[in-house]
């Protein structure tokens, strides 16, 4: 058995810093001096609602979140935006634009074509989703509501250095990247993201939605209760039972991050540390990364061994030592290791050291 | 602060045995010798689906699941299936019915309602809800797909003594009674239970689904893909990200029920907890139960203080002896003592004792 924390490089769910762990860890039993841990409280209870708002406090702090904009903790997996998403912002005669950047777009593009009109603006599949995808404002057809891109793509590991243009609200899927970075909320219509990446354990989702977008279906939408976002707004994210301790988790890690420095500091961080893997890559003839160098992600470096059936071997040894979920995607293949906010650049060290030890 | 722990009677999320919760806390940094917490794993990884597993195999064996039935863990919030099973189980030509003896089982009738067509065959609403609602066959209308029903209301504290009657797939919210007593899964279509009442923290919703009625839909049916009961048949629970805290929770707390002696074990304990507190209120002039006996939940006692304008300092004073949660829902006000399988006969006792005291 091991007897040190280990660094995992899995894409999500991802590594927890250890100071959050111990303080639940410590927490787990007694939380807030009630005596139980703050799985079993209700959430009706005040301290509950303490616990939310000041969660929904640092996140408006951390990003400068404007007022009109609403923050919603849902329960359950992100993957259910794909169809919110569509279901919430389109009537009948509109249609959702999709930008083509990966694997995760499409499946947001097919889901939308499942429940709503939605097309596809540009498509980068022909690079093997290696390049950014373009596309001219004469693009867009008519009665399009909004466009919807992912500023990160975590499979190919592509980012977009900046927000794409477009004369209709942006939707971003910022499940790998919210956090990471600054951005200017007031760019977006709307901004989700799964927690499992950067922000804390897996099953919760944090929408962040302008109010005017709201306002533009009707009252008797049809939409199942628990899919219509308004519903959360009107009962401030506790229309039903919340996940509370994955709430706890993110509350702590919140405050983690504030107290790192915010996203300014974490996005500096997060830039070493990528440019300290990527250069271990560039300078090497052993691995090869083949991600345009303008469009690489920060969080999630993906590369390949220069020579061909060596990957088995190089998990093995990795996790021999103590380095875990380097495997590539399966559609993908190759070696990925995701970098979030985290990871510390001793985790990258050690695996830099690892890859000059490995070739 | 206090130093030792409470007793919780909220209705949910609801306690956990100390031991469950110092095996978490004792593991939580360092899960099966990875050198990291569970929740830092991926749930791609052999290690999470061995546990998903495992949980699988232990409620299997718990509740004899037949083989012709899924077990699905899913993410988020159980009041999604209000609108799924209508949606997943209905074709435009049939209609669920829906028997009402609470608010719970009258607002998934609405949800139905809203996605589906639905009906109610009847409803114990003119008695407050404080009686079972009585049907006749003679009452289901042509092409009726399921009858709905909830055994245990947790809002009155209602509890059908005996399966109900019917020509059609029984749908069972057991929500607030899975496990806490012995059922024959064959009797239903379909069981579905949050499991933060009996059997973990708040996150996730087990679903127990009879495999023929998956075969009822048409395969383009248009409903979105995590709404849809076979993807997550198809993908054994991991078509997205699970609440993977919350999955390794509810497997220990099945453990823990495995441990104690099984379900019969539980509904033994279950019934001697409630029976010592129906007595408690039943013998004293200063409780009232209004509940009808022959239809009174072992797991929600509802009862309301014979002198009215008490009950704020009735809920203080418990406070102050570390009984927390005793409010009642907000719609029927009074008190509710919700005894689910984690709580026990000494925290039955311990509310006896100051009830006595209070009077």
């Amino acid at each position: 058995m091991l007897t040190t924390r280990t660094y995992n490089f899995s894409a999500g769910p991802a590594m927890l810093p250890e100071s959050v762990l111990k303080t639940a860890q410590r927490e787990l039993l007694n939380w807030d001096g009630l005596g139980c841990s703050v799985m079993e409280i209700s959430h009706r209870s005040p301290q509950f609602r303490t616990l939310l708002d000041k969660a929904e406090n640092s996140l408006r702090s951390l990003l400068n979140i404007p007022n009109d904009y609403h923050v919603l903790f849902l329960s359950g997996a992100t993957r259910t935006q794909f169809a919110m998403l569509p279901m919430n912002l389109l009537t009948s005669t509109e249609r959702g634009a999709y930008l083509i950047s990966g694997v995760w777009s499409e499946m947001a593009f097919k889901e939308a074509s499942q429940t709503n009109q939605a097309y596809c603006v540009s498509n980068s599949e022909s690079s093997n989703f290696l390049t950014l995808p373009e596309y001219d404002l004469d693009d867009f057809l008519s009665n399009t509501a909004y466009l919807y891109y992912i500023p990160n793509e975590t499979i190919q590991g592509i980012r977009f250095p900046t927000v794409p243009t477009a004369d209709v609200p942006l939707i971003a899927d910022m499940t790998s990247c919210l956090l990471t970075e600054p951005i200017r909320v007031s760019d977006y219509g709307v901004i989700f993201a799964g927690t499992q990446k950067n922000i804390g354990p897996a099953g919760l989702t944090i929408v962040i939605i302008r109010n005017s977008l709201l306002e533009n279906m009707p009252e008797n939408s049809g939409i199942p209760t628990m899919l219509d976002y308004r519903t959360h707004v009107k009962h401030r994210s506790l229309y039903a039972t919340p996940p509370s301790f994955n709430c706890y988790m993110t509350a702590l890690m919140l405050e983690w991050m504030q107290s790192q420095g915010g996203v300014e500091t974490l996005f500096q961080q997060n830039c070493e540390k990528a440019a300290k893997l990527y250069q271990a890559i560039d300078d090497s003839p052993h691995y090869h990364c083949p991600v345009t160098k303008e469009a690489r992600s920060i969080v999630n470096v993906c590369f390949t061994l220069a020579q061909s059936g060596r990957e088995d071997a190089f998990f093995k040894q990795a996790e021999q030592r103590g380095l875990y979920g380097l495997r590539g995607h399966r559609l993908t293949g190759g070696i990925r290791a995701s970098l979030y906010n985290a990871m510390s650049m001793a985790g990258v060290e050690a695996l830099v050291d690892f890859m000059s030890a490995f070739r």
